[in-house]
């Protein structure tokens, strides 16, 4: 009962505060990983000229700082304390500073309840409390980012002192690697960051129908968490009267029919460069249209093991909203309760990936399949599965993938906005097939389109189209001529399985050598005749999330950034 | 049983063929209507010219000619017979020949099951075979268009010998107005069509959150049948098995238990005159931003019914996909079952609008309502309702109700689009309350949005935002710098009725009186994150069905219209 748990610990001390300071007890999880011996006595207090120039971001809370999660939650691990500048560690306050990039951040302070929940590294960060996060930055090297730097240094409070560097850094603990089990990726994939591993495949993989399982784009969150039996790695359902059953994968495979559904994961990040370049830089990695893969995923209805465990599929009690999903690595998310119990929705339990045993990156040895849906509530490596009368309170529900308006730069309400989970229409272009130079591959394609010989006659188009909830695409268009005028590509057979089109729709498009023209602009349509946005500016949102505006293919010249 | 004996029909004699050229006795169906005294002793042979001249849109079928279904369903039943130009009506043929606007062609040749089904107006076209349709295009005067003349025109075999008219006319029979008992509209309402009757309210009646049921917008394929005892009224529920359940309107109150849902329907050619404006002419009524409403719908659960009649609504058989209905007027569409059956789906068979009666002209005594989806598949006084392995083969469900790409004109491979069901994501303006000048009303908005005195200070800009399939809407975005910025509209309280986002949902936005720039642009995007698409021109479609583009309100001078 990990969620229920959780959300006690949360009502009972809205914050986890520094046991010296606030005059309170760490709560259980964090004792567990925060070094007491490490922490400060007293805590500075503040002064008002710093609450002004703080503003909102930091409020007070007894003799504490708290800094609001009004941020991006990857950037709330660098908020400060201390307001003398130059402070050096080897000061009485030592121990309340962590040290990153050269400058003086905390990471020891008031840690309410957002923070820690909202930080992608779950309770991990509590490791790094009273101490320098370098050691962990080193393996979170997700951080080594310019825009992170640049976030980093409104929170500068000072530089250390030379003195007390060894060898040009801050003396810190040896830690363990979380990622030291990791799986060895293969060396086609083109790799945003190695830990947590965020890869996508090159171009002409996403030319097939399946996309190879070692091929597949991998969106880690954090760890790769290591398995030793897979047979019989459990998974615990939580009933919403707090009973718990517990199936191990073999149990699992006995006990329930086994389903196949052949379905499209797409990460809410596809196609994010096309928008940074288009619409404005954006926050999150800069996938290209790779960020997404087809395969056939078999395991066990998640419905029917509901059923098993006493729900009503059929007539779910009200107070029964959704389905929170927890993986072995820290990660959560959550789905509506009526897509899990859709007799017609095809939620898995996965443990084979296109007739292969799941693969380590992709969640085994079990992980959810939630089709139609952003690939952000697939939960891979689940190990606890809660009904709930709320969605899963992780940052990744409550904050990382929604969408603003355009005019949102930053610091949204977070409520404001609903989590992802069926995506809109999008299509892609993934391989450009011509004999000549006129199709120019462009700087954000290199890796993804690659340009073959073909025959000279003709220059051919590929790539993908889908749409979320299980929307059949019914149509493709291209234009070759700005967008003036259009046709339809050929949709080619899509050998699926599954309830409803859960899976994309490959297409293809030819046109004579010299009839290119502007280069080609693409746009699909879907059953309920929703179309793909023209332009990324007007739907340009901070994090970048879900961009769908259609993808233009110059020609001649690589594309050009468009103003906002 | 309907459906069943249709297809049976159909199977046992694919054509409806002329009793004496073809040998074969009419069906039954067409024997009641067709005045066999009329019908010619011969058919002309086709020449071969003939053939080639015609092309693929006449076959040959034994010794009589059958058009193919292949152009618009409103223009088949103008194609023709009779080669010989001129031809005089007091010919031997004269029978054969029916006139149209100044020149002959036929009603009267091989009526193929397409050409029948697909005509709107049912069976109702078998009453002019053999004689003038002048009198009947009388009533149905919604032929009068020069869209149906330019087309009328490619038919064109002859013109009248002049002799043979009396006053000017082809003398005709006297026949029934089926209009005549049509109810009495408000005046309010902006006429479209009067026959059948096609109205949309006036701008400020969509301001309101419920619609008034007097000035809910009109949408008749034909005439309003009259029965004479609402209550009992009978519709017939006709099993995968043919067996014949009937309920009248009383029963189905005593029996069931009563819901009432809130919910809009929206035309499919709900702003078609956009698109025509802005993307180029279509085809069909130019309806503005009013064909659609929001209601209180109060009525039975479909998915109750089915289930009475021996259903397993949780797990239909596979045989089961469609849920057809029949209108008593002749009007006919189908919904795929699992919308009908979902327990959150909603599908209500209605008696009640507003908790008022059901009017007359919204489907008295007894219409489906289908929330979610376009309104054409909520049909009106609903007699028969069919379980079905097949979509409706009516031509609102295969031809009328579909959209197509931009360079498609005419002349669709009508299959290779599905029939509209759940509907893209929608927003209108339908209020722009300032005290100045500054906002012009636009001459297609003339009728639709209200310019009011307003406070001095401000312009208020009034409007609804809808999404198909339940997709509740999350944003209304709305710029004053042609696109360049955005900003977000007020989100109005929305008090509704029923398992999903079935009504609109109103907002608002204001801006000071000197800030309206450019004008105004607005967008709305649903739960799934689609959006509107930006421009008319790339999603024209020659029917001018489901226009989404960004509405575009133009500050001082009208709105210009757009090349394609």
């Amino acid at each position: 009962m990990v969620a229920r748990a959780q959300r006690l610990d949360v009502k009972a001390a809205p914050e986890l505060c520094c046991a010296q300071s606030a005059g309170q007890t760490l709560q259980a999880k964090p004792r567990a990983l925060v070094s007491a011996g490490t922490m400060p006595s007293a805590l500075p207090s503040p002064k008002n000229s710093d609450r002004e120039a703080w503003g909102s971001r930091i409020c007070i809370s007894s003799a504490t700082w708290r800094i609001n999660s009004d941020i991006h939650p990857w950037y709330d691990c660098v908020g400060h304390l201390d307001m003398d500048t130059p402070v050096s560690p080897s000061s009485a306050r030592r121990g309340a500073l962590a040290r990153c990039a050269g400058y003086f951040i905390t990471a020891h302070h008031s840690l309410g309840r957002d923070f820690i929940s909202s930080h992608p590294g779950g309770d991990v960060i509590l490791n790094a409390a009273g101490g320098s996060i370098d050691p962990f930055w080193k393996i979170f090297n997700i951080h080594h980012k310019q825009y992170v730097y640049d976030i980093l240094e409104q929170y500068r409070v000072g530089v250390i002192d030379p003195t007390d560097l060894v060898n040009g850094e801050v003396p810190s603990a040896v830690i363990d690697d979380p990622f030291e089990k990791d799986p060895t990726r293969d060396a086609r994939m083109l790799m945003h960051t190695e830990k947590p591993c965020n890869a996508e495949p090159p171009g002409e993989v996403l030319n097939e129908f399946l996309t190879p399982n070692e091929l597949f784009f991998v969106r880690n969150h954090l760890w790769v968490p290591d398995v030793s039996d897979p047979e019989e790695h459990e998974v615990t359902i939580v009933t919403f009267d707090g009973d718990e059953v517990t199936f191990t994968v073999r149990e699992l495979r006995q006990i329930f029919k086994e389903h196949s559904v052949t379905a499209v994961l797409q990460c809410s990040g596809n196609r994010r460069s096309h928008m940074s370049k288009q619409g404005g830089d954006t926050q999150g990695l800069p996938w290209d249209v790779g960020a997404i893969g087809n395969a056939k995923w078999t395991g066990v209805l998640l419905r029917d093991v509901l059923r098993e465990v006493g729900l009503d599929v059929n007539e779910p009690p009200e107070d029964v909203q959704h389905v929170q999903f927890l993986g072995s690595e820290a990660y959560g998310a959550s789905i509506p309760i009526d897509k899990a119990v859709d007799r017609r929705g095809d939620v898995l339990l996965v443990y084979q990936m296109n007739d292969q045993p799941l693969p380590k990156d992709h969640g085994a040895p079990l992980r959810v399949l939630v089709p139609g849906h952003v690939a952000a509530r697939s939960v891979k490596w689940v190990k606890k599965i809660i009904l709930s009368d709320e969605e899963s309170q992780s940052q990744w529900q409550q904050r990382d993938y929604k969408c603003f308006g355009p005019n949102i730069k930053n610091d949204p309400d977070w409520s404001s906005a609903p989590a992802i989970q069926e995506m809109p229409v999008q299509s892609a272009v993934t391989a450009v097939r011509s004999s000549g130079s006129k199709i120019s591959k462009g700087a954000d394609r290199t890796n993804v389109i690659s340009t073959h010989d073909a025959d000279s006659e003709r220059t051919i188009l590929e790539g993908y189209a889908f749409s979320g909830g299980g929307r059949t695409i019914v149509r493709v268009d291209v234009s070759t001529d700005g967008g003036r005028t259009w046709d339809q590509a050929e949709l080619l057979a899509s050998p699926s399985q599954g309830s409803k089109s859960w899976c994309w729709q490959r297409w293809q498009y030819s046109v004579p050598a010299g009839a290119v023209g502007e280069g080609f602009l693409v746009k699909a349509v879907d059953e309920a005749y929703n179309t793909q946005p023209e332009g990324y500016g007007p739907n340009w949102n901070f994090r970048g999330n879900l961009t769908c505006g259609w993808q233009r293919v110059p020609a001649n010249k690589p594309e050009e950034p468009q103003g906002r």
